[in-house]
C-alpha cells in the first residue's frame, strides 16, 4: 500500500504533462492552463485510495483518476464564467485570460478530454465505470444549476441546500472512491459503504469551509472572514439561523442583509454568537464525520486498510484553514 | 434494408421522448428544448445507413445514432453561445430563451447524455466507438476555435478555410458514417472509404452552401440571399476571389467591405460575377462530390447496397434552397 505522499507523487507525474495538442493554440491553450495550475488533486487522490483499500492498485486506476481530475477542471472553467469569477488558484480565469467563448470551448474539450482517459480502461470495467462516471457529472451540473437558482430565491431550506452541496460537490468526492473501489473488485455493499464515507465526508467539508469563512482565524484562515456574509450567499450558518429563529433577532439578521462592508460582517456575526451558531456548526460537521467513519468502518476489509483514508479524513476535517 | 424515410421514422420513434429528468426544471428543460424542436437528424441517418451498407442492422445502432444527434446538438447550444445567435431554428436560441448560465450548463448535460446513450451498447464495440466518437468531438471544437479565429484574420488561405470546414462540419458527418460501419462490423477500409465519402460530401454541401447565400433563388432559398457578404463572412467564394484576383478587381472587392446593406451585396456580387466564382463554385463543388462518390464505389460491398447512400448525396446536393 502507498501513503497519500506516494500516490500523489505518481499522479503528479503521469498527470503533469501536456494532455492536448499545441494547435489550436487558443482552444489547446485555454485547456491546459487550469491543468497546470496545479489544486490539490483530491479527487483522483481517493480515485487510488478507493482501489487500495480493496486490492492491490489495478494499472487502470491512473486512468480513472485522470478523467476525475479532467472533469473537475471542466466544471470549474465552466462554473467560472457563469459566476463571472475573476480569480482562481491566485491568478486569472479561463475567460479572463482568453476570452469567454474560447473557455467555454476550452472547458468542452477538457471534458472529451476526461471521456477519452476512460475509453482505453479495460472493457471489462467499462460499462460500469462510464454509468457511474455519468450518474456524478450529471448531479454536478444539476447541484451547479440549483446553486444558480438559490441566487434569486428569498429562501432556501437546509434540506434544499445539503442536496445542492450533496450534488455539487460530495457525489464527484464519493464517486471517485467508488470508482476505485470497481476498479479493484470490490463488491456492491463495499462500494455504497465507500459512496457514503465520501459523501458524508463532503458534506463535513462543506459545514466546515461555511463554518470557517464566519469564525476561521484571520491569520490562518488565509482570505477575507465573513466573505459569504458580504456576498449574501447562502450557507450552512445563514440557512439554520433563518430556520432556527424568530422575531427580534431573525429582523436584525434580514436588516443586516441590506447593511454595506465590514459593519455587516460585524452584525451577522454578531448575531450569529448570539444564537451560537458556532456551536451548532461545530455539532454538525460532527454528526457528519461520524456518519462518514461509521460507512467507513462497516467496509469489509481489513482495518489496516482502512488507515490512509482514516488520516486523510482528519487531514481536511481538521484543518483551522 | 431500409429507406432512409423508413429509417428516419424509427430513429424519431426512438428518439422524440424526453431524454433528462424533470427537475432542475430550468436545467433539463434548456436541454430538452432543442431536442424537441427536431432538426433534419441527417447524422443519425447516415449512422444507421452506414450499418446497412454493410451489414443487417446492429441493435446497438440506435443508442450510437442517439449519441451523435445529442453530440450535434450539443454543439448548436454552445456555438450559438459563442456566436450570440439570437435565433436556431426559427424559435430562440436556449441562451435567449434560458439564459447564458442555463445554456451553458444545458448543453454540457447534453454532452455527458450522449456518453450515457454509448455507454450500454456491447462492449465488444464500445472503445472503438469511444475513440472514434472522442476523436470527431475534440475535432469539431477545433473547428469552431478555427473559425472564431478566422473572424478577427484580415486573410484566410483556401487550405485554411477547407481544414476549419472539414472539422467544423465534416467530420462528424463522416465519424456518423464510419460508427455505423463499426457497428456492422466493417472492415477497416471499408471504413475509410465511408469516412472519406462523407468527409467529401460534407465539403461539397458547405461549398453548394456558400454559392446559394450568393447566387441561390430568393423565392426557393427560403432566407435573405447575400447574408455572407453582408457579415463579411469568410466563404469559399470570397476566398477565391481574394486568392485569385488582383489589381482593380482585388481593390474593388477591399472597397466594397466597407459599403453597407444592399448596395454593397449589388456590389461583391457584380464582381463575383465577373470573375465567374459561380461556375468555379459549381465546379469544385462537383470536383469534391466526385471524389466522395469514387470513394462509394471503392468499398467493397454489393452495389445495390450502396443505392440508399447515393441517393441520400443527391438529394443533399442537389437542393436549390
Amino acid at each position: 500500500m502507498h501513503t497519500f505522499q506516494e500516490i500523489s507523487k505518481i499522479f503528479e507525474e503521469k498527470f503533469g504533462k501536456r494532455h492536448f495538442p499545441l494547435e489550436p493554440k487558443n482552444l489547446y491553450d485555454g485547456a491546459q492552463y487550469l491543468l497546470t495550475l496545479g489544486g490539490k488533486r483530491i479527487r483522483p487522490l481517493l480515485c487510488v485510495m478507493g482501489n487500495e483499500l480493496v486490492n492491490d492498485l489495478n494499472p487502470d486506476v491512473w486512468q480513472v483518476a485522470a478523467a476525475i481530475e479532467l472533469f473537475h477542471n471542466f466544471t470549474l472553467v465552466h462554473d467560472d464564467i457563469m459566476d463571472h469569477a475573476p480569480l482562481r488558484r491566485g491568478v486569472p480565469t479561463v475567460h479572463k485570460k482568453f476570452g469567454e467563448s474560447t473557455a467555454l470551448l476550452s472547458g468542452d474539450v477538457m471534458l472529451v478530454a476526461a471521456y477519452e482517459s476512460l475509453r482505453s480502461i479495460d472493457r471489462e470495467y467499462l460499462p460500469r465505470v462510464l454509468k457511474l462516471f455519468n450518474t456524478a457529472a450529471m448531479q454536478v451540473c444539476e447541484g451547479q444549476q440549483l446553486d444558480m437558482d438559490f441566487e434569486s430565491m428569498p429562501r432556501v431550506t437546509m434540506d434544499q441546500y445539503v442536496e445542492m452541496i450533496t450534488l455539487k460537490t460530495s457525489v464527484l468526492l464519493a464517486t471517485s472512491l467508488q470508482l476505485g473501489a470497481v476498479l479493484g473488485g470490490a463488491g456492491i455493499a463495499n462500494q455504497e459503504h465507500l459512496y457514503e464515507f465520501g459523501k458524508n465526508l463532503g458534506i463535513a467539508f462543506q459545514v466546515q469551509d461555511d463554518y470557517l469563512d464566519a469564525f476561521g482565524d484571520p491569520e490562518k484562515f488565509g482570505k477575507q472572514v465573513g466573505g459569504d456574509i458580504l456576498a449574501n450567499k447562502k450557507t450552512f450558518l445563514q440557512i439554520h439561523v433563518m430556520e432556527s429563529e424568530a422575531g427580534a433577532r431573525l429582523e436584525a439578521l434580514n436588516r443586516a442583509a441590506d447593511v454595506k462592508g465590514t459593519e455587516k460582517v460585524q452584525a451577522v456575526l454578531a448575531l450569529y454568537r448570539e444564537c451560537q451558531v458556532d456551536q451548532w456548526a461545530k455539532a454538525l460537521k460532527d454528526r457528519y464525520m461520524a456518519t462518514s467513519m461509521q460507512h467507513l468502518d462497516d467496509i469489509a476489509v481489513l482495518s489496516s486498510r482502512k488507515k490512509p483514508l482514516e488520516e486523510l479524513a482528519h487531514f481536511l476535517l481538521d484543518r483551522q484553514s
